[in-house]
């Protein structure tokens, strides 16, 4: 039997077209630009030679990582005001940031790190759905390539990073899919975004239902698709890497 | 074969005692202070007779709900200072705050409620894990409240809500467990948190396993223990509102 | 010849029902919710072992107390918003957490207090006039419970506080009447805070007729039943405090 | 008996020095420069023809009147931080402009005003005690001028605003003593502004005692000193407005 | 005589490479992605079909253009914290964002625009000297492909904007040069921003010596070099265009 | 042939009348209250006797200055809001405030001055075109009378500060004109301010026009026009300070 194809031509359970265009902001220590389908997010990864006044204080040993998202003004359909104007960061933007941060810091060896800081930044400069998962497999790229420079700088010995991609599935119409577009989003009945390393164990998983609930059943089929998607994903950012 | 009990005496699937004293805040229209263990929140929710300017101008008919939560400064075991002191409000509340407000919109009828708003306040007395899970758990009791008050005065005909509790399941030392207090979580490898409604649907799975990852297997056990979680908090829900 | 009673069945010098719930934030040092007729405010102290920058760099010795005070978002007849919603602390809350400072900066001897900070934080959790007098009669009882418990640790030789109370008078419709509740405040040409030791000498003393000006025999009137209100208030803290 | 004089050569119920340059400001509809002592405060009256939103949409009639005070940077002797770079106003700026808002709608006919708003800005251009009362008192004179503005224009049938001055009293080594100066205000065990009418009526009276406290006695001696220096102030204002 | 070249093997009055990226941001009405040497800024142009509420207050006919600059964190050598974070917009961005208002308002017939706000975009991505004159150079660009997109909508008959470019010329060791680089601008003691339009007359023009001064002469060079750059990036834009 | 005059009776090249009156901060190292024409502003100078931070930590030596520029609410035709209520400094304001700051650090010998800040404040009384220019030249006067005291407290040998002087030039009605008022300014097609030391030597220059553009030849009659005022500008300073 044919299965009936998403609007963009996809099948349930492909992901849309995923681009790296690396060192976009060169002044980082690592940086990517990923383009996945329209969404594109910049991830910048900057290396600072020491530590939050916190760990200082506690004398923590090892090194932080932090990360911020933001949305360009220009990234939605609709002109998005920039927080300074309204001297308040966006709820969502504080909720994704959140994420990003701890998905990092369970990928990231603190103490193999050193004493420093990295501050992760992604910047949405194209919001057509995903852009928090973007920001976490362009982020584990932008990741690798700073450390990759550390390396060759005789900073750190190897590098204390492992793989980390994610990913988002859902359910629309009563079908489960994998990798929402905006229009997909918009639609859905759940949304489930999914955080795993390259050894298949989950690191984040969020699953909520807005306007709807959803079944064991359900998740089982989007965990599944979820999954499915992280696999691929993992192999493409081994290849943009390389 | 015996349990071996945790350092509270409870089994793994054992909640702790939960108790709820209503009325706590009367000048609003429904309120609850919702004592789970040590962790105490103030639910209160005050009803206003317009909606948004958003939904005004957009001519969206019904109501609408939002959620507002906050740590008093002294709920925590260092004094936390106020966010108006930080002219920021804390990351971590805007991102339990709109967890609580997504999930009370999928519980209510926003139209059957009719041109209002709802605010929810979640303020917590004293924190000992379990806080956001305490919050969406007595909210519903306070929205409960709210609304049999609505239908007294005759602005409502039924109430526009259905039951929805929360509890947090977590993984520390190898051993899934329910409804984790603070030196719990403190030490969990992975932590859930469950909402779910009154037919045993899902509304929001929240897992992060900010040191660590979980598989598939510990997830399984963590929602069997969250299902019988919520279970009991909803029958302990419908006692304390008759 | 028989007095005309107030609305509630009150003599012009009779207070309203007073009542502490110990230990409401147990996480605070001291704590207790006073409800002084249908207002209610959360008083807690809690310790911190340093001194302000300030006293630090000048090399000032002994401690330092300050207060914050609040009225939570459904303390009122009308919801009010955070202040943190606002990013600016609401004018009358400024003034009212001042005159609870210094309040209670003249019954304590910061010397003998030791190189630390109290925070004192009185939480409004329903106002139903008399907000800042409830706080400071409440914020002692607060006070002296945490300095049991700093003396039971051994932290402390004998207390450093002494006792302090507030009460307001007021003068509605040309009578002069003790311990206002909002209704009655609303209504009153004249408004007294006064705020005396537990030697009858006045700490502080703020009249004001926003609507209206009074007379020296008005101010003579009203300092008598607020003297006398004040002896009634320290014998009920230490009848809570025993 | 000879009385002993003080630092500057006063006696106990001596007013400093009292000069007033009007139009310090003339885009103001009123405005002065009150010179009192060393301490210069500039008043300013600005009218606004329209009223605020909340009295638009409640439909009150007649006008409203508000206050703004703050300390210009150099007004100390050590400089103040502007409050935009705090993002904060001063509290004990708060404190006052509050009091001088009320103060002024007691004298003030808010319905004979008309329509409109009158905003009192109250800068400080150097501070030697006695701002607040310096404030009020050349508030008075600054809106009797923009008062008399309005009438010539013939937008104001009679002035709306009655005389209002203030004062400081304080009790310094044991001994009361009229209008402070900064250095025996920093020595007052007790410190007291007193704002009166024309007729001789209390509008405010706060008196507090930080370091210490003050008996009836003490509260008769300063209300007797403060009420004579009231007098003298607003027969030097009518001389000022003519 | 042979010039001696620059650091970078320019001569004194060559320009940097330039490079545009269009449609960077597809979400935009139009975008480009200026690249001038080793500075990248993004130029996005978003069309409201709107006024400001000061235009329709005072019924002002036609429409408005506005700009915002910013710097992306990683787009410096030391990490640029974000604004929101310090909760105040940059010093230098807010006199920048307001040079670039004012030049687009020169050149754009804000009548023919219709009613319509016009916000540009400037962020850059990397900073390498000259972010001000690449953000005016791009965002004409920018404009001019908006403006194209209107004109296929058929919302405009023709393009309302004129040409104008800008760049900086400055003084380094004595020698008068021509669009210099971070490390020229650094070592500079003269600094000068020239905006110009395609007539060849002044818009802006900004000279500045923090560290010295300059003469007539040095004047009369830099504005003689600059005429020279202008005429060669109006040239650029153009062949960007077509 | 006679020269038309302008609405105030001036020639094209006459200044307004120029007043010092010195002193007006008394608390200020040096102030003077500059008065051109309607024009007042405020100069005030304070010394902190200790560096900035950031020069503290680099160790660089010598000392700091630093200049704030704010228009008080009632020195414009109408009413303007303080920054401090919008949380937000008025954009302008922090253009003007760096411009003054950049001018001052080259008349300023930042090592002679030894380690130390001053803080220069300009804050507008009255606003009647020609505040930023007001500003520079009436900071330096008071920046010359705190070097003065400065010498007499035997803490520097011999001032640190040389003269520089500002002026406003535009063309109105396509007529060249010195020191533009309010009326004048507003109807300017261009509008430069010049700053300029004692040596005749520029130290910056800022032309602009936002309805129009300029040419060659009206920049060349702009900078003879500003040339002569600045001349006579030294001299008034020269003479306000003996």
């Amino acid at each position: 039997m044919t299965e009936i194809l998403r609007p963009d031509g996809r099948r349930s359970d492909e992901l849309r077209p995923l681009r790296f265009q690396h060192h976009i902001a060169p002044h980082a220590t690592g940086s990517t630009l990923i383009e996945w389908g329209k969404t594109r997010v910049i991830c910048a990864v900057t290396v600072e030679e020491s530590v939050p006044k916190w760990m200082q204080s506690k004398k923590i040993p090892g090194g932080w990582i932090t990360a911020e998202y933001s949305m360009l003004p220009y990234s939605t359909l609709e002109r998005k005001t920039r927080d300074i104007n309204k001297l308040k960061q966006d709820g969502r933007s504080v909720e994704i940031q959140r994420l990003i941060g701890r998905t990092l810091r369970t990928v990231l060896d603190l103490e193999a790190l050193g004493s420093r800081t990295l501050w992760v930044d992604c910047d949405v400069l194209q919001a057509d759905g995903g852009t928090r998962t973007a920001s976490i497999t362009g982020a584990y790229v932008a990741l690798a390539l700073a450390m990759k420079k550390l390396g060759a700088e005789g900073k750190i010995l190897s590098s204390p990073v492992k793989p980390v991609a994610a990913v988002s599935v859902g359910v629309v119409g009563q079908r489960p899919m994998l990798d929402l577009n905006y229009e997909e989003d918009a639609g859905a009945s759940v949304d489930m975004n999914l955080v795993m390393n390259g050894e298949g164990e989950f690191i984040e998983l969020q699953a909520s239902g807005e306007e709807s609930t959803f079944s064991a059943v359900h998740l089982e089929e989007l965990l599944r698709l979820g999954r499915h998607g992280i696999g691929e994903l993992l192999q493409r950012q081994q290849e943009a890497l390389t």
